[in-house]
């Protein structure tokens, strides 16, 4: 378990850097950015705790995710300009940590004995995508998983391969599994521009083809 | 309990089309309307599990509640001109969505050995009202249950309703009259356009007179 | 702990005056305003007891909280314009509050045998501004706490003094130096507009010159 660990701090500071950044470009103050970047890289574990029962949640009960976050957040402070230009590493370590999120929290369900396919696939969902669901909330826009590209599919489709996979291979390959099937699938949308469509609302359905 | 159930499933559905039609008048792409449809008619009941230690949700242990939500958002998608022409079947609906999961909220409360009336009621009401503040925070507008119209205190009369009947008459024959009572209030309320007045800003009370 | 008690009904009473206070000013009807009130002074102890599997939430099962905040709520509306007047007043409640939340939260998770300072920390910060950031997210507003002045640090301070005098001295006693500090450092903040630097968006760190 050792590498997905290390994955697990790779999506706490991907999402505590895209925190910070929303957070600076809404002039939040110091701590807001700080909180905003622990809002989004904490808050989906600590939702899917509450809902399996995993009291207190283990993002608040070990304090190194927190301080991992904090880091991020003020290496985003400090190097803003040189951050906010790296905009493809960042689309990147996010996907990382979708992927690992959603990994992560499938596996929790998983081991709290949960075995029921839609809980799981929640779960994963929920960690992966709660914390930005929460930032966007906090900055007043309609979140981004609601509305761009395929975000919340590839959350979905990486925790189905991991429920397909962890009885017939052993728990941590079925980790790995998920994370790359999440992972290609959020860079490939994004290489490609893969777009959910839109409902028009003659009720014909076209592609996107601008972006909000 | 067999016609309950029925009813629960016409709330879900009421609820999963409200969201939807919100989430298409949004723009949101067609797994954001999928995924508002969901949030609208699931998250209640799931945050009411939360508050009286129902863990995991039943909400999403059993899919047959988001399946029937998807089903509801894929034909508004497909159906969205002539649904959304049905103005007066989605309000009655959704009347009945608020009725049927204020009466399953406030029983689950009592099922669990919960008797105190407050919590009873509070569970009612965040049940009947929880998925619908979601949907709303979610495309940036203050919650319906807020601004508008008698809607909040037709699940509290609805509760009231249950606990004065429960010991009384049969638990089953209450959570009728708790429906009853909320769909009766909600729908005089839409009919009459009751509303709830507003403060005027100069201490004065006054009926609102136009609708935002 | 006579006293903490009577200031936690004034905690509750500022929280639902402000929430009032918010609600009038977005032209929230008279349920709405209620509901914000309540809203803005339970929902910070609700969310805490969740985190720590204190089911169902305290402020849920006794009335007594909600029962005074619904009289604040009323208050509000009857004396809106006296009220609104004393915003001195309702800003050195609101930091009584704080201070009262943010000690009754610690005291709860370490009562509940969690010794985590960083747990601890939270649960006091979350009882403090929890009801304050859905207040503001109800009214499409980026809360308080991410962007004005010295609130958040200010439970933070206190949650830390508690925790370094908890063993010391006995509980009671750093249950009140948590508020002193708090307050003290709350009200400091607001007399001196001391404000948390906001980040200038060219790397360089700037004090907040405009409100906003």
């Amino acid at each position: 378990m050792f590498l997905i660990e290390a994955f697990v701090y790779i999506g706490t500071i991907a999402f505590a850097i895209s925190g910070s950044l929303i957070a600076i470009k809404n002039n939040l103050d110091i701590f807001g950015v700080i909180l905003l970047g622990m809002t989004t890289s904490l808050a989906g574990g600590v939702i899917r705790d509450l809902m399996i029962g995993n009291i207190p949640p283990t993002n608040l009960v070990y304090p190194q995710y927190f301080l991992v976050s904090l880091l991020a957040s003020l290496a985003t402070i400090l190097f803003y300009d040189k951050i906010n230009k790296f905009e493809h590493g960042i689309t990147f370590s996010d996907a990382i940590g979708l992927g690992v999120f959603t990994a992560v929290g499938a596996n929790a369900a998983i081991s709290l004995d949960y075995s029921q396919p839609f809980l799981i696939v929640a779960m994963g969902l929920v960690t992966g995508i709660g914390g930005g669901v929460l930032r966007d909330v906090f900055v007043r826009e309609i979140p981004f998983v609601f509305r761009k590209e395929i975000y919340g599919i590839a959350s979905i489709a990486g925790s189905i391969a991991l429920i397909s996979t962890y009885e017939l291979l052993s728990p941590t390959i079925s980790l790995y599994i998920c994370l790359t099937v999440t992972l290609t699938i959020r860079m490939l949308a994004v290489k490609w521009k893969w777009n959910v469509p839109i409902v028009h609302k003659k009720s014909t359905i076209k592609k996107r083809t601008v972006n909000f």
